[in-house]
């Protein structure tokens, strides 16, 4: 692979998430030509969705995605109806500020439950339920399949077999994000990504720590890893995604704890080299 | 479901792996009338295996499996022939207790590589080599998918789909492990336990625990955590199999500082209720 264009280099707020606000982050990224962002709602309320948006156009910033909707399995009505609300909630945020997509971890099992296939029913009546608001919005909606071992509790959409399965049934309006540290084991990634082709709303990249001392957090930098990620965006570029590089890592052991510079300098070192 | 035959709960001995001895995790078992016992390599060699096999007829003892073979891919040939001598070796110590089956966690990538498809083509080939000498030796070869976690350091083959596309290139004599640990995410479990059939050779039980603290060490006792065990188990048993369910957990944090006696005496007690 040749290395990947430096213009297309996104970095998700969360990979400076405990440092710098919404604003900072922009201005962060954008102090060092970075002209992707992905958002998070936690941030962008905060900020306030008029401001967020005036600072984002302000600095020429494209929003690669809007992070989160979903979570959609609940106990009774009642829980599902509140679902439904906060996921209409978001679509109006990523209009209000131009998101490319609005990302979707569809939650785990309710409280008490142990029924996967209940559950997993669950998450596709509720994109089904939010879908046509979304398309009515123009905002794109894209399932990001988790890693296996988040399927108890934040998302029973574990393959991008199973998220385009889903897809499938639901037509016009939804695709996927691809985030290689969700999906970089799995011996049909080749196969499902082709299979995608102009469904990938999103790719994201960090890298696979060895060892991994904590299922959500302990995400690594590009790089100090085992996943091959030139191999994963050639499948991605070849399915014909043309958009952002994301950059998105959670690190509580490391990147969460250092200078935010040094963190979206060391992104853009090692994009070149390892993306 | 009804609840499980008490005659057919197993025990891995890694259950007990801190506490007991293989001659005391023998003797432990069979004091409570569990007649089956999953063996490991390392306390088998501490034992002695002509010894362990007179304890394990003395207490009417049926090894419902050998832990374990694989671990093949190597950066080098020299590497990967030890791996084989191993095998072979596992091989004969599993035809010596008369073990059902050789249990398989087939390696992860080899020190600094991140090709998981050469990873996943040196575990067939490997496989391959080993498959006649089993064959010949009369032991059956489980190959266990580990949970998608595990995939880097441990285990390149992640769900029963992939270890069934291995049975199907490699024939007669190879089967599986169904455990509900590494498997019960996945979305196709119900259809790939069915595609199995008689090739399942084992049935490992345990819980996932929420949070998961661990990605090895962690696993709960059945009933602790989120796994619908009775309902794999009729998926396994609508399939055919009708050996032994064994239970296997490691637990750093709990388990594994217990009172052995306690531990077996809770194994018995929730398995009645949650397998």
């Amino acid at each position: 692979m040749t290395a990947p264009d430096r213009k297309k280099l996104a970095i998700n707020q969360a990979t400076t998430m405990t440092q710098w606000t919404l604003r900072e982050a922009i201005e962060g990224y954008a102090t060092k030509d970075i002209r992707g962002i992905s958002v998070w709602r936690d941030k962008l309320a905060e900020c306030g969705v008029d401001e967020a948006a005036r600072i984002l156009k302000d600095n020429n910033m494209t929003v690669t995605g809007l992070c989160r909707g979903g979570m959609f399995p609940a106990n009774d009505d009642a829980g599902r109806q509140a679902a439904l609300d906060d996921n209409h909630r978001a679509v109006d945020e990523a209009a209000a500020i131009g998101a490319q997509c609005l990302v979707m971890v569809c939650g785990g099992l309710p409280d008490g439950s142990k029924d996967m296939i209940d559950t997993r029913k669950q998450v596709a009546d509720g994109l089904a339920a939010m879908l046509p608001y979304a398309i009515d919005a123009g905002v794109a909606v894209a399932i990001e399949p988790l890693h296996p071992m988040t399927a108890a509790d934040r998302a029973c959409v574990n393959t991008l077999e199973h998220a385009l399965d889903l897809c499938d049934a639901l037509g016009d309006g939804i695709g996927v994000a691809v985030d290689c540290y969700h999906v970089w084991w799995d011996p049909k990634l080749e196969e499902q990504i082709a299979r995608a082709g102009n469904r990938i709303l999103g790719f994201h990249v960090c890298d696979w720590l060895v060892p991994t001392v904590d299922l959500v957090w302990d995400r690594g930098m590009m790089g100090d890893g085992v996943i091959d990620i030139p191999r994963i965006r050639g499948w991605v570029e070849n399915a014909g995604y043309r958009g952002f590089n994301e950059v998105e890592i959670f690190s509580e052991r490391n990147w969460w704890k250092r200078d935010p510079t040094e963190v979206v300098d060391t992104c853009i070192d090692r994009y070149q080299h390892f993306v």
